[in-house]
């Protein structure tokens, strides 16, 4: 089975079209799915002439329709946006308006199981912004529409996976936003996803402090003492296999990600500069916790690139692949329960 | 010209005394510089009996009085310790009253221009706290004991340098702590110290921001706003060659650091963690600012391996390489400087 996917148009004044566009082009994307393109089709026709020329976009109702046998690309439409529109490397409200409808009918696609998971491209936050949405980013959106509570941001580059337990926070409001109950709930969150979409049965977790040198038994700040270590002995008491707190500097020093199958970090930067730091061009993001599946690659709509074909397709192709992974692993979870 | 270079005796409990006799063996250390052991004789001879046995230590009063033929590895000694006062892998009062006291007589030493420079060994900040001692580490014992004002922690691993704005605060007062007037000292200070002790004319700067995304135009954090965005213009407007704010995520995954003489980090885990993830076992730890020469290795007392001789000794052969570089490129100013 090629599991559908549905990838959609992004911030259109992004690379997003160009990366999903050449993304698709690839025989190992080819082989492994069916891709879906979400958004207006006059600006996706407008991308492909530049990227694959050869391409031939047809306007369907949904991807369930298309059974096995098909030509061409096939494209969930919506009005409202003509070539016009587009201005390309900047935002604008018309490019948040579209990228936002591009997520919602992707969901709706998924959620009707028409589809089997969504890839979203890169939005800007000012677009979504001028749009009249206050979202900071798809997780965000996509708990809002999912009426989901907690979701984890995963980000994921082969084997070395971080959970972010606080993510788009100021650092000064960091050590408030860590709470027993967040902490827990995230950490929770990412290792019943590594079980069930990572097929990972036992996932090994580590967890990183939140301040230097995890606190240094209360010398350098008492969060570690006061609820990072407790949460951890209650999390370890209820089966799930956590060590830590580590000292996040000596943690990676070390190279001790290697040894777990996950690293929670207590905010963005903590978990964000090892990854992409050892796993730039392959980070994928994944939205553990959520109904629908659902990843995205690790980049903005870079605008300084817009338009002239040499954005990095590493990350996009990452992030299709492992919605495939997610795909198979649940489908193998869903198919073991049942037969029990 | 081999600069004398004081190696103090650190914790004596833990891998300090190893890792000093062991790199001084090195033939590559031996022919850059000429090495004075500083703590107590009997101590250093215990740890020399396991390490380099067939070495004769020999206790001077100071290592001026050496000239240019000496056997022998110079000891400056001072009393009040003995073999039974060790206790291997553990902290103790009598490990960080010794450590200290080594720290003294070497800045003694060096203030006296009876040496070069001193590179200091690994302390517990446990043992140092048993010995009535709030110092948090060498750095603000060393700021305290020479009344300097401001020290600018910088990590260096080969030509990836680190400075830090904050060290050891805990992240909840990190914002707090990073004013105009700190950040602009601490950034001046590793500045001039780049170009004084590493001989780089015009060092090229970049700053990283302090909240996810470098704030994302005040959507996550407004420091970089009314802070840090400000004193670089000060900055530059002062003829230094700085940039940013950089997402400092992005900044390391785009491997930026590379273009730059020294990166800023806003506090500990920000810098070290992508320094120790690319440079662990070349990490040292270099005082900007501070009047005399002072570096050390990047790891603690490594109570867990002590006695076991398998302590890896690339940090601490890296620490006596930098200050040996020092040492000459601030003797080439101060020449350069005369003849003007």
């Amino acid at each position: 089975m090629k599991p559908l996917i549905a990838l959609t148009i992004g911030d259109f004044n992004g690379v997003g079209p160009e990366v999903v566009l050449r993304a698709i082009a690839e025989p190992d994307i080819n082989a492994i799915c069916k891709p879906v393109l979400v958004g207006p089709i006059e600006i996706w026709q407008e991308a492909a002439n530049s990227y694959i020329p050869a391409a031939n976009l047809v306007q369907i109702d949904n991807p369930k329709s298309l059974g096995d046998d098909y030509s061409g690309i096939p494209v969930i439409h919506f009005d409202g946006y003509t070539t016009k529109d587009l201005s390309p490397g900047r935002p604008s409200r018309k490019g948040g308006l579209a990228a936002v409808e591009a997520v919602k009918k992707s969901l709706e696609i998924c959620q009707q199981e028409y589809a089997h998971a969504m890839v979203t491209s890169p939005v800007s936050k000012e677009s979504i912004n001028l749009a009249g949405h206050s979202y900071v980013g798809h997780t965000d959106m996509l708990m809002d529409l999912t009426n989901t509570e907690a979701v984890t941001m995963l980000m994921v580059a082969g084997s070395f996976r971080v959970g972010l337990v606080t993510v788009h926070v100021p650092i000064k409001s960091v050590a408030d936003t860590i709470t027993e109950r967040e902490f827990m709930l995230k950490t929770k969150t990412a290792i019943n996803s590594l079980r069930n979409d990572f097929n990972i049965v036992d996932p090994r977790v580590a967890i990183l402090g939140l301040n230097p040198h995890a606190g240094e038994s209360g010398l350098l700040g008492d969060e570690e003492k006061e609820v990072i270590t407790p949460t951890i002995k209650r999390l370890g008491k209820e089966g799930y296999i956590v060590e830590g707190p580590f000292p996040a500097d000596g943690f990676f020093g070390a190279k001790l990600h290697h040894n777990f199958d996950l690293v929670m970090a207590m905010y963005h930067d903590q978990g964000l500069i090892p990854l992409k730091l050892e796993g730039f061009e392959f980070g994928v993001n994944y939205s553990a916790g959520l109904p629908v599946i659902r990843t995205s690659p690790d980049h903005g709509t870079a605008y300084n690139i817009v338009g002239r074909g040499i954005a990095n397709l590493s990350s996009i192709t990452e992030a299709i692949k492992l919605a495939v992974s997610v795909v198979h692993n649940r489908a193998a979870k869903t198919k073991v329960n049942k037969t029990k």
